[in-house]
């Protein structure tokens, strides 16, 4: 048990990125176990700019196991919660009983105090779940000793995607073949170094209306698209292999291509899912349309898009264009009140627009179309976090104040 | 020929109506020939509320085929327009030289002034070429004489779905399988007698912006889309059989949601096309979802929308449930001036909403999201218009003034 050993208070505090799939997870074959119908492929955000901090205690004197979640308490009977805590305690207990940990997890057996914080709102609209499950887990797995191998397969039974966030870089989901799902795990394709030009920026859009879940969303594609089997079986599969290929040799234009297809393949399931699902907006789509006149200005693919399950894009591109493209976003759409912070995140250098490059383009500018530009990374993994000023529970097993 | 066949000017007058797919026709496999991906299948539209007129004169005193649309001179040059005239030609020709035509067809040696005009606005954004080609294809074999059999292969190579304007009511157009495109023609299902209940509303929606327009579009899918293959190859052919049946039948519910999976699915091509077509706004996507509350507030299917490539709904339903949805439509998307004739076309009574419906789909109302409504239903084939008096074209050979 890291510390506290010899007190009744156990606990460990870790960090969790959030991960953006450039090959798109949408549809499960198992929806117990959370087993995909296709791979899939994501880059993993730098933590400095978003990022879920999870303190989780442990303690003989906890009468039951409790949650709080950005400093409200909510329901700890969520079966997916419920899942990766039994699957950590087996797979802890496992452990011990055979006698392969080398420390001491008596804790298992303890009630747990767990308590979660997003850097970022949820109105940027980035799915939480991924890098919440992924903490929870990785977490759990610090206190109660689990091997890093195992917590692929305890991650997916909170999110899917949650694997994926359980490593920095690049990050294949295996699709697997077992009916168990032992084989369904995410593994690290490069680390975060590897490609130290790649740049993202999340362009936050004003949503009008609440999308559909994705849970509900995927299981009505499943059950109702008849585009999605063929995406599944004969698109993803060759889509898969070629993003390891255009990734290890760092050819951005193949690399943002297939990520732009992408996104458009899953939006149109999406749309052939009945009732229809619609996750992009008129916003989304005049984005699409910058992202593609800006590239045929060039000749070349300098910037791609893809977007998750709601109207926000997500932007890969490399160091050197940065700068003219968030300049070109200022300008085709400019804030309303000029002087509040646009660009948040890692700083971007600033850029003159050629008046060419703006008739080219030949768009009408869109006020307040977005409303911020969150600038990052590819970034590392999970993280333990040694200095116990940043644990969000106190000696008494509560949220601090300040959570 | 038809008339004046003793003076040097002959001229003959037809309509021909506008079509809806609700199996829809999206690529081709022949590019010259206009052979399409796969079969698709529509309803021909009332001509009293939507028509092409067109005139074609000839005479051996003209010196240049010419062509006015819309009262407005255009260039005769445009290569589908010369295949139809080269190929109407060429049938009248053959015809005559084996001697099978009752009528003089002296006339196919002269040149021609055509003019043609719509009844309905450019800016309602309904497809103008089917039922434009179906009107000069079906007028020029009038005066030349040539078999109605041959036409739906000379329409087609005008504009594809100009072929199913050729008949009235429920019309397919069939793949076929030769090269030469013998076998790619239209026929009728069932007549416009057959399903007098079904009841047509399109709603003309505020475009923001200019669409792609459908020939590159198509072409750009062949060239990108994975999706389309597999949509033109596997779920066409079982969805053809299964529209002919519930057409048959007169099975509402099921004609209803094979239109709308199939429209969907259309859309669901045009954005897994690299560049992505978008044809749907936000004020689709909320028709949309109306359409979906209010059918499941009744617990089936009494209303169903279809998209062409453009923003505008066609909603096929009952006579019965008519007049509700059209009080739902102006329920939810309020005219901004009231007093503005909303509903244009054949009458629709009035209806009273109860407020359980209302609430019960529960979406905030959009003001001037719909501009008006045309109100129509199934309608016959081309007609030949016997009075001199709806002629467009004078004695001279040339536009009267009211054209």
């Amino acid at each position: 048990m890291p510390e506290n050993d010899k007190q009744s208070l156990s606990m460990v505090t870790c960090t969790a990125p959030v991960n953006i799939a450039v090959i798109k997870y949408w549809g499960k074959r198992d929806e117990d176990l959370i087993l995909p119908i296709n791979s899939s492929l994501s880059v993993t955000l730098h933590q400095d700019q978003l990022k879920t901090t999870t303190t989780v205690a442990c303690s003989r004197n906890f009468q039951q196991d409790r949650i709080w979640l950005n400093g409200k308490g909510e329901d700890i009977s969520n079966p997916r919660l419920q899942s990766c805590l039994q699957e950590i305690r087996r797979f802890s207990r496992k452990r011990r009983n055979t006698g392969d940990s080398t420390s001491d997890v008596s804790g298992v057996s303890h009630k747990v105090h767990i308590c979660s914080v997003n850097n970022f709102p949820t109105a940027a609209g980035l799915a939480s779940s991924a890098s919440g499950y992924a903490c929870l887990v990785y977490t759990l797995s610090q206190l109660f000793g689990v091997e890093n191998e195992q917590l692929s397969a305890v991650a997916r039974q909170g999110s899917g995607s949650a694997c994926r966030s359980l490593y920095g870089g690049f990050v294949q989901w295996k699709l697997g073949e077992q009916l168990d799902g032992k084989d369904s795990l995410a593994e690290q394709v490069e680390s975060e170094s590897y490609w130290p030009e790649l740049r993202v920026l999340i362009l936050v859009v004003s949503a009008e209306q609440k999308s559909v879940g994705s849970t509900s969303g995927m299981h009505t594609s499943v059950e109702t698209s008849q585009l999605l089997k063929y995406r599944a079986d004969v698109v993803v599969p060759s889509r898969m292999e070629e993003m390891i290929r255009v990734i290890r040799e760092r050819d951005f234009p193949a690399f943002g291509e297939l990520t732009m297809k992408d996104s458009n393949q899953f939006h149109a399931i999406c749309l052939d899912t009945y009732p229809p699902i619609f996750y992009l907006n008129n916003m989304s789509h005049r984005i699409i349309s910058l992202v593609h006149r800006y590239n045929q200005y060039y000749g070349e693919t300098r910037v791609a898009y893809t977007f998750d399950a709601g109207p926000n894009a997500v932007i890969y591109t490399l160091q050197d264009h940065l700068p003219e493209f968030v300049q070109v976003v200022r300008h085709f759409f400019p804030l309303e009140v000029s002087g509040e912070e646009f660009v948040k995140g890692l700083p971007v250098c600033s850029a003159d627009l050629s008046e060419e490059l703006k008739r080219d383009i030949n768009m009408e500018p869109t006020p307040k179309g977005i409303r911020y530009i969150i600038s990052t990374k590819a970034g590392p993994g999970p993280c333990v976090m040694k200095d116990p000023n940043h644990h969000l529970l106190g000696a008494d097993g509560l949220p601090k104040k300040t959570v």
